[in-house]
């Protein structure tokens, strides 16, 4: 067991409706020393890869990509979720639906900070249906960038999104994948490489 | 002139409308190690004040916060901008007006992540009327938490929200303090201590 899935162990919830909780150190209140541990799991991971840039998607995807960033001294740049006025010029624009809220929304990315010299990790915190990291994907294709690997802290491997990407031959790593939760139970997938 | 100042310099642009551009660097794509120094700079002030905990607002203020507090080795919170299904159970709520988009929004925060025993360092990335950082201190005073101090990466300082901050009493640390911008010239306030 490594340190996330313990920590998500000692301080994530399970709530009904397959909801899994860890506010208290991931995406709300936020542990530093866990996403210096996961940026440099993912270093460890991808550092030999070439990768010139960190993609991540507002907002709780921010904090994990600047720790990562900080490891591979390369800039970090993420997409927002609404139009907004700090973006300059021409962006690239994917469109996400949110089963969380069962809304669509657009991506947005300024067209400066991604392009077809680019060899691309994309981070985010969570992983279920992988509707938000299509859409990353769908921006680095637009770009013509190159997609080296993706980073997630945690999967939750029944819902089948990350499965669904390592079969189309993404490279996905996820630090703790969730198979099941049901009766508040968290069984983690054994992953002997991390 | 600190190295922030010098980097605005270098890659900020002014746009009509008393507008600074610094997504280059600081708020879409971002320069981990510019992060990094601004974290340093905000500890070298506030590193021998007790803080137990950083507080910041989504999402530019996100990486500031991270990288700020791996130097304090404190736990950073958000408060976030719409009500979110991430955060269980009670919430500390605000209103704050949005001169940029003229509309009021709600910021809330878990009641479990702020309480009468914290001494609080408010971070943000920018600070123009000082709407927001209002809300902030809003939840702080709603949850009896101590306010050590305000970091702010920019400041407006021609749009007075920092100094009507200080007139309150608030020690507000801004690394770089733009009293004009004026035919697209920048002017920066004299700060010798910093």
């Amino acid at each position: 067991m490594n340190f996330l899935e313990e920590r998500i162990l000692k301080d994530g919830h399970v709530r009904p409706g397959n909801i899994l909780k860890v506010d208290s150190f991931l995406n709300h209140q936020i542990d530093v020393s866990v996403l210096d541990q996961i940026g440099e799991a993912f270093y460890n991971k991808y550092g030999s890869c070439g990768i010139t840039r960190i993609l991540t998607i507002e907002s709780s995807g921010i904090a994990i990509a600047a720790l990562t960033a900080r490891y591979f001294k390369v800039p970090f740049v993420f997409a927002k979720k609404a139009k907004s006025k700090n973006i300059d010029g021409d962006v690239f624009t994917s469109r996400v639906h949110s089963y969380t809220y069962d809304k669509d929304y657009d991506i947005t990315l300024s067209k400066k900070y991604l392009g077809p010299s680019d060899k691309v990790l994309i981070i985010d915190d969570f992983m279920a249906t992988g509707k938000a990291m299509h859409g990353l994907l769908d921006i680095c294709s637009q770009a013509g960038a190159e997609v080296a690997g993706i980073g997630i802290a945690i999967e939750k491997g029944f819902q089948k999104g990350g499965d669904e990407l390592r079969k189309q031959g993404y490279e996905v790593t996820s630090l703790a994948i969730v198979d099941s939760m049901e009766d508040c139970n968290l069984v983690f997938r054994d992953q002997e490489e991390l």
